[in-house]
């Protein structure tokens, strides 16, 4: 700050009903100025004043950054990368295996929260923030791998085989020869280290947790402010986490969303990243602890759409809303990733907004918290499948066909829940979408056989199924074992060159039929042809197809296709799997999301997401709209204003 | 030179009316060819044949490019840079602060003019060329800033506060700890290295002034080719060298100035690249050391076009014109820049046309010569800004926005000075324009305020009083101190996505109606609105607004428009300086520039920038066109032919 | 492979007609699993397997990829490029002037050989793959550079000046100054270093096929598989390699060719990379040692495309069609380069298509096989043209020039050989096309120049002759030594900005009539101008020329032009040279080559490059069609299925 003013920025925040910060996260070169001296004037000043407020404050660990004189003492603190050595400056450019770093980073987190841990204010801890391995890949990571590749083959020989090292002269003779896996070619080598260092994110994050666990009071919490897989804002899954074996060692679980704004605003991200972690805890309410104030010069949010952000929070399950940040930076780096208050550190009308959402969060609070969702769909992610991929991309981007089949769910109005390959029931989705699982051992494969003979309706696409584990290509033909509950085979696929489908099932506009990057020569067995391709050559092969198998229905998708022929297919699965609902007569911009609160009330809320007035006819069972606190029939004609929020609690 | 053609050069120069050659610079390895051991044969032939055809010689020292021996010896005088140290082969590539290349090159020079100083030839030196420190950041330039830091600042607790250096962990709690600024986040840590290094250029640039000061005898000049911001061609100002700080070692300023041909020739850069060299020492008239004859490929002069860019610069206030360079060069790099003869060697039509410019310059030289030009109108920049702007850019360029307001200027024939922020005297201007001032100490805008206040006219667009002179933004209202004088404030900015200005004063055509790239959502205090935005949402806001204030008046620009908005802009601000006049009757592609001749008269040039002949209402007092000897009296017309120049001396 | 099935592999391969096998390549991590540990089990079995077959088989040397214990032991095996050191993981990363990998080379080579040289199965050996120099250019390598410069130049005075190193001071006055040629500016230095690198690879070949022939028996061949530039395919000459001088230390060239397929297929690659081949050692048949089977997704065959293919490779003067690779590989890097097989391992389109190519081969190889050709027109490359270009290439690519003159030649089936400057005898030649002879000896111009005077009809273009064999521009008018006979001369050139050409000679289609990135000014003087620039300024200017001039005709070009133009102009310096035939009543998609069997008999190949059926009037001796065995006469319409092949041998 470039003067004093916390009194005044504590009152502010008191007005605008904030009841919670966070407060201490990469501040190491400040709490720690030199080596084994501390300083915590800061904090104290901080977590008093704050507790004074009636504020609530979470302490985050302050090794994000590390400061200068570590740096200067323990060059190695800094990461080697495939790039070289990491300079001095950015945050998150250290070796998070690295002893004197580990050691380090222990001592002030000790002596942080042995000088903290009593303070009435604290509610909780942030262990680190967006921890990642950073790529690091120096001498001393390639040693801890070779450790962990002799942990996981039994030998050289199987290990050899695996990997196919065999491959212009890569085989290991010998653990002494073992390279540096910096320059590899082989992408099962490559994608086994980059599996290895999200390991080395869970283990980092674990270590932390526990240092916390033995400083924290009870009812305490731990958690980490995860980030998604970035594009310029929060897109998808995060290729360097595994956000479900990370989130293990935490309380609850934390994230941040950034999102397009103004007239890109379409709450996407909101509900992607809200599934994303709410699915990291097995369905448990997480924090939303950073989002976008007004942030980057373009997000600055028009009116109303900061109140509509807020509450889209909350309808995905989220127990809390923090901005990235207060008010905005005046030095560095982050000075055009504007806070609440601007530089000039004064009420301006996107402070006024987080007043009026304060102030409903207040009242509102004990209907809203702790909304509790079940959703008979989900999407299944895989981390090794998009590591293992991008090495074979073909042009095809694995978060882009995630969101893909993403977007139509939430633009239909139909919830649903992430899953990865550790999630333990499937059994409990009727539709079960599954795109570009490119790298899955048998066991996956054959739960997802079995999923469909069970009931389930599977939606698979491309490229599913095509290697093990281990990234190698299954010699059978393809989709390996997922031939037989598809009812599908093939061995040959192309890049299309102006190519759509035929077929009835799946018609799209002119523009719009088209298939494009990826097709797959499909031959049915026992499935039937939704859609060919419609191609002199190509002509004879199927392009999508659906079989019966067992109890349930696997739908096949052999092509990379327009938005607009992925949204039919959506919404064909959805309704086949009996789950085009009252809810569905809504779409976007109109969005409703719904749970079931503390009380045990189903919660609806409806979201406007359009500059101009939207109107829902509110088919579930009377009650009332929390917002204006009137009574709510059903089928009455509810008006949304631009960018507007309604709240229903049914009776 | 393939062969020994000394004679014939010679008698090629003198019959195209050459009068004065450039040698020696970047020749060590050959006046030096190991160390210690020297060769002036060929400067000494050279000279002798010189002075024989009575053609006068600059002598530039050769420190541009060092010699083998030099980078074998001695490794670290190739710079290191943030991407490593630079490899032996290209000129530029040397640490400037290094000792042992201090030591060697002041070791060349001296000897160089120790020999050379007597000779009647030599009329001037040239210290160096084009140079700056060429991004040298190795550890040593590192010790010597943090030693310059240690003088700037009292405490490293006053450096931390006024750079904000706690954000991430930057924070520096030991002079021993300063970190290497190559990986800096830090945009005020990172623009002072910049300034930094602008200071070694003027450092050194004085350096061997003063080396050369110690040899030169009387009536001998020292000048330096300083080079402007480079896009494909000289196009504004340069960001790596305080041109007015380090002009104040020479005796005379030097350029060079490369600009479009042929279709696109419009005199631009010949006038901004003039007036901001005149401008360097305050008006003094000043040396073209390097313009293209032939230059690259597609530089090839169209007939007529040498001679109008000959007397551009003369209409600027050049007293030389110097071609780089007299033949084309035969092998290594710089082939295809080919000189006033090609690779032949022989006359040809370029060279035809330097005869008729070398007739015209010994004929008329006491009329042309020490034109004096006293302008009105002044463009504010400041390298401090441009370096500032650029760590935020947010997709704006300093130099683009600086000539989108210095073009209009030229092609309305309205002169202009340049001015930075170390200019004594801005009330000597009716209007002043500053664009982008983005970083810059209270005290200038102070001073700003101060010249609206006394009369002057103001134009200042976003972006400017931003942040301090430490690149920390203003924890004020917006434009800070300037927010008085321009009667307006803003807190908040985006990024226009279909925006247009309204309201009357600045109508445009529909295409050319936009608003690009950055917006400030202006408040008017004392201000009148001028224009506001064209967009559903920021409608409410002002976008350009005019304050009358003290005995002046300021115009703000909060907006990035199309370069139409600019141009009316710019004509608007003329006019109610009280400036249009006479010559604003004409606009490009005829072009007038004028000035006083040495005798006192009045001398208007007239261009004619086009492919078509181009006629010209004389509007001054009569007198005679020098080029014809014709006598002109007001209100004339006069015809230019295509690419046509006529000069009036009025009577 | 994933699991053992060589008798299945060989069973599938016998059924093909397959009888010929490469093995071994880049295996050495198999072959010697730790220094001087060999294992040669899978050699031995795969030799056995196929002699059983009765399967032929070429053992490739395993040298072209290293093991892991190699880059351990001896880090300096992996070569130090201008991008630092390689790391381990890729292929072709090796050093090959290092001792310790020579050493070791040497040792598996040897050890190989001795081990299988009695093997009847064995027909011939590959040395190495694809070999480059792979820009080695480390310390030890730029000592060995400096001790070849101290060959070539009797004193650094000499060398200075061949290559103008006073310019920007780069002059040399000591052998142990000599620097690093990484960093150099100086074309002529670096166009040197980029033949050094060539020269490693012609020697390292003849070091190679040494070591083979101590253990070759008789009738056995050495052999290379030689790349061409890539370009996404294999588009042009190899630029890092002199394909001439290496194939001298073989016994038979041969080359890998990669091309477009589907809707892109034209066969011009296949023609140009079979004429490029059959020429390395002077019209002896060659080998296709690789080629794609299914290759690159977008590669996947049409129906009949790989039949088409096959036979087109024959008529060029292949003796042989392998396929890269036999299965397609399920880890590593090349996973989708595909082979016959896909990953199931099991028949399929592609597989049955080349058992229909292996039955017609085995049948008419009698027919088929030792095809001579006899061509009255040559193109002329050059590397040293090629790697001086570059240097200076103001937006010209070099192989693109050249195949735009090639493919006209293709596309009117024009049979053609591939000239370099060793190449002997020109005189044989009607027609011989120079693109771009950017640098060359006096000697080469005057080659060309008693060329025409001796009646050969020469067509050469822009920026031939430019620059001497030390890329020095030539210091006479241009095109140098080529001016007589081409009766023209230049000394300026530009780029062209709305530049057509005016003329009779070529008219084009107004889209067509463009000259684009470069023009030269050319004045004739004894030539007939053909065709002037069409524009305001440059249109006194020639753009096209010829000149009559001995017995012969000389076409000058100085323009770069659309490929229209370019197609115009082929055609018309085929017909002058009176080469305008029979064949040339058929045009791209409608493909014959041509040539003498070993019976002496006239076979006529027609290939239809269409998706849709093409017809042809047969013109040639009455014959018979091979593949259907039916009578054809003179006149007779032949009737192309289409991708369809039709062969016709003359009675």
């Amino acid at each position: 700050m470039p003067y004093d003013r916390l009194d005044q920025d504590v009152a502010l925040m008191k007005a605008a009903g904030i009841n919670v910060v966070r407060i201490a996260e990469s501040t190491w070169s400040t709490l720690e100025p030199q080596e084994g001296v501390f300083d915590f004037t800061h904090v104290d000043r901080v977590l008093n004043a704050m507790h004074k407020a009636g504020i609530s404050v979470i302490i985050g660990t302050p090794t994000y950054a590390v400061p200068t004189w570590l740096a200067r003492k323990y060059p190695a603190v800094l990461a080697t990368t495939p790039r070289g050595q990491n300079q001095y400056g950015p945050r998150q450019n250290m070796d998070i295996t690295n002893p004197d770093f580990r050691r380090h980073a222990e001592a002030v987190i000790r002596a942080l929260l042995g000088h903290v841990k009593n303070h009435p204010a604290i509610i909780g801890y942030q262990v680190d923030n967006e921890t990642k391995a950073y790529n690091t890949a120096g001498p001393a990571v390639q040693a801890l791998f070779v450790q962990h590749m002799q942990r996981k083959f039994p030998s050289l020989d199987a290990l050899n085989k695996a990997y196919g090292l065999d491959y212009w002269s890569n085989r290991i003779n010998s653990w002494a020869d073992f390279p540096s896996t910096v320059g590899t070619i082989n992408a099962s080598l490559g994608s086994e280290f980059a599996a290895f260092q999200r390991q080395l994110v869970t283990d980092y994050l674990a270590w932390q947790a526990g240092l916390v666990r033995e400083y924290k009071q009870p009812g305490q919490f731990i958690t980490q402010n995860f980030d998604l897989g970035w594009r310029g804002y929060s897109f998808g899954i995060q290729p360097e986490v595994n956000h479900f074996a990370a989130a293990k060692a935490l309380d609850v679980a934390g994230v941040d969303i950034y999102h397009p704004s103004q007239d890109q605003l379409t709450g996407a991200e909101i509900a992607f990243g809200g599934d994303l972690t709410r699915s990291m805890k097995n369905g448990q309410n997480y924090l939303v602890l950073e989002t976008e104030a007004q942030g980057f010069p373009q997000w600055l949010p028009y009116p109303s759409q900061l109140r509509l952000q807020a509450f889209s929070h909350l309808a995905s399950g989220a127990n809390l809303v923090e901005y990235w940040h207060w008010s905005s930076i005046h030095n560095s780096a982050e000075t055009y990733w504007k806070g609440v208050l601007s530089h000039d550190l004064q009420p301006n009308y996107v402070y006024e907004e987080t007043k009026t959402i304060g102030r409903d969060f207040q009242r509102l609070s004990p209907q809203l918290v702790n909304l509790k969702k079940t959703n008979k769909v989900a999407l299944l992610f895989s981390n090794e499948a998009l590591t293992a991929e991008g090495w074979f991309s073909n042009g095809l981007d694995y978060n882009q066909v995630l969101r893909s089949f993403y977007d139509p769910l939430y633009k239909q109005n139909v919830g649903c829940d992430l899953v990865d390959p550790s999630s333990p029931d499937l059994n409990q989705y009727a539709l079960l979408i599954v795109p570009m699982l490119y790298a899955a051992p048998a066991s996956l494969l054959e739960r997802l056989d079995q999923y469909v003979q069970q009931g389930g309706h599977l939606l698979v696409t491309y490229r599913s199924g095509f290697s093990d584990e281990n990234v190698q290509v299954r010699h059978t033909t393809q989709p390996g074992l997922l031939s037989k509950a598809c009812g599908v085979t093939y061995s040959e696929f192309t890049t299309p060159e102006k190519v759509g489908l035929t077929g009835e099932a799946y018609q799209a506009a002119p523009d719009a039929n088209k298939v494009t990057t990826w097709m797959e020569l499909l031959r049915p067995t026992t499935a039937q042809v939704l859609a060919r391709y419609d191609h002199p050559v190509w002509g004879n092969y199927a392009a999508i197809t659906e079989n019966h198998y067992g109890k349930g229905l696997a739908t096949y998708v052999g092509c990379h296709t327009s938005s607009d022929l992925v949204d039919k297919l959506v919404t064909d699965a959805v309704k086949k799997a009996g789950l085009w609902g009252a809810d569905q007569q809504l779409s976007f911009p109109l969005i409703t999301r719904a749970g079931l609160n503390q009380r045990g009330k189903a919660v609806h809320y409806y979201f406007n997401y359009a500059a101009t007035p939207g109107s829902v006819r509110y088919p579930h069972a009377a009650g009332r709209e929390l917002l204006a606190g009137t009574a709510v029939s059903q089928g009455q004609q509810l008006t949304l204003a631009p960018w507007g929020v309604l709240i229903v609690e049914e009776k």
